[in-house]
């Protein structure tokens, strides 16, 4: 008798080429590639459930998805079964056996994302669709200051997109931490949940204290605001990156 | 009156859209296009002079070339010039006044090289044109006791492409390096020249080393015979690049 069984993946992608993950009418994206790919092997319609959305352009180190299926194809063989239906800009890296009540969105406890700034004059054909490139000098320390306004629980109204439809938008950020790699500045955040664009608009915001529109304390002020308005722009899609879904 | 310059340009560029560095009938190269957006920028028919070529798919994170042009333009608006008119998979970095008799490939006293494996299942989307997919188990000591034979100054003939056209095929390795970041292998290589395919041929049989198709020792044989067969495959393309030109 056959069995459903509960199948996770991690899956790396290049969001280059997309219209983000969700499968929508205009546009190719990630799920619908992996759906496809998945149909492919299993001979049978299924549904991806993600662990929820990235925008166009934005990257995966390690988007986390599940699937249920009655096939009996053995664990191990599904990245590579897989990867042969899949473009190169999309790697499913790992398959993982679940129980029937893991979900890959309402089971996560929380998520980990980069945002890569590139800081210097000319840019990089290299990191062209894989950082944002910002060619004023920055205050570091400024930047670094500021992120401890955002660090903690706080109603992250203001660094929401408007578009933001969940009532409730008190979120926690457990760490953020900025590294310097050459020109590069990443920016590593961890946190319970996310609003829509709140990764960009933070980030965005620094680079802007880091130019001198803001000054650190600021970024407080702003977040009782309570207003989109109030804060700095939304960084751009590609120097974001999901890189972890934690379970 | 106009005075004649020798402008040195810093050239870093993405070679997975391009035919190579060299101007050619059949497809797109790196010169072709710095050429063009030079010629519009000085209103000058121009002669790029490269350090040295690369091939389809070989990136530069710093490759050097010269041109003499009548033009004022200031030095330091040469870049911003030149990439207004450049697509973004090529960035001109810098840009250096030199004395006349500079010439970026006789001036030459070496180049350092990069060369980039990723060694693990199921390769990477965001890596997929940056670096070889080696999937294979490898025997990181090995590797690294063959490496030994291949530094110094040798007659690499039989690491050099049977098509290479250059007499003398005696040249020397003045450091060959190797660290791994996660699951990639940099190989770092600096020498006062190299031949044609030489870096990937020795690359790719180092890499066959760590399989186990040759021992670290075979290295030294496989140099004294001075046949191209005795050696293992050519490594990719897209795991190379030129990293820095010296002067």
């Amino acid at each position: 008798m056959k069995k459903m069984r509960n199948i996770q993946i991690l899956i790396e992608y290049d969001g280059s080429r997309y219209a983000g993950w969700q499968i929508q009418k205009n546009g190719c994206t990630v799920q619908e590639k992996l759906t496809h790919a998945i149909e492919i092997t299993t001979n049978e319609k299924i549904s991806l459930r993600g662990s929820g959305r990235t925008d166009a352009g934005v990257h995966a180190f390690e988007q986390s998805a599940n699937f249920t299926t009655d096939s009996a194809i053995p664990i191990d063989k599904i990245p590579y079964a897989l990867n042969t239906h899949l473009p190169g800009d999309i790697r499913v890296i790992e398959a993982i056996e679940r129980e029937l009540d893991f979900h890959s969105r309402y089971s996560s406890k929380g998520k980990i994302y980069e945002y890569h700034v590139l800081n210097n004059l000319h840019g990089s054909a290299l990191k062209r669709n894989r950082a944002w490139h910002v060619r004023h000098s920055l205050d570091i320390e400024k930047i670094l200051a500021g992120m401890e306004f955002l660090k903690g629980t706080h109603d992250f109204t203001s660094f929401a997109s408007a578009r933001s439809e969940v009532e409730d938008k008190v979120r926690t950020i457990s760490s953020f931490d900025m590294r310097k790699e050459d020109s590069l500045l990443i920016f590593t955040l961890e946190g319970s949940g996310f609003l829509y664009n709140m990764v960009r608009i933070m980030v965005g915001t620094l680079i802007q204290t880091g130019i001198g529109k803001f000054e650190p304390e600021d970024l407080g002020k702003i977040m009782l605001e309570k207003d989109r308005r109030c804060a700095g722009i939304t960084a751009p899609p590609q120097g974001l990156y999901l890189k972890k879904v934690l379970y």
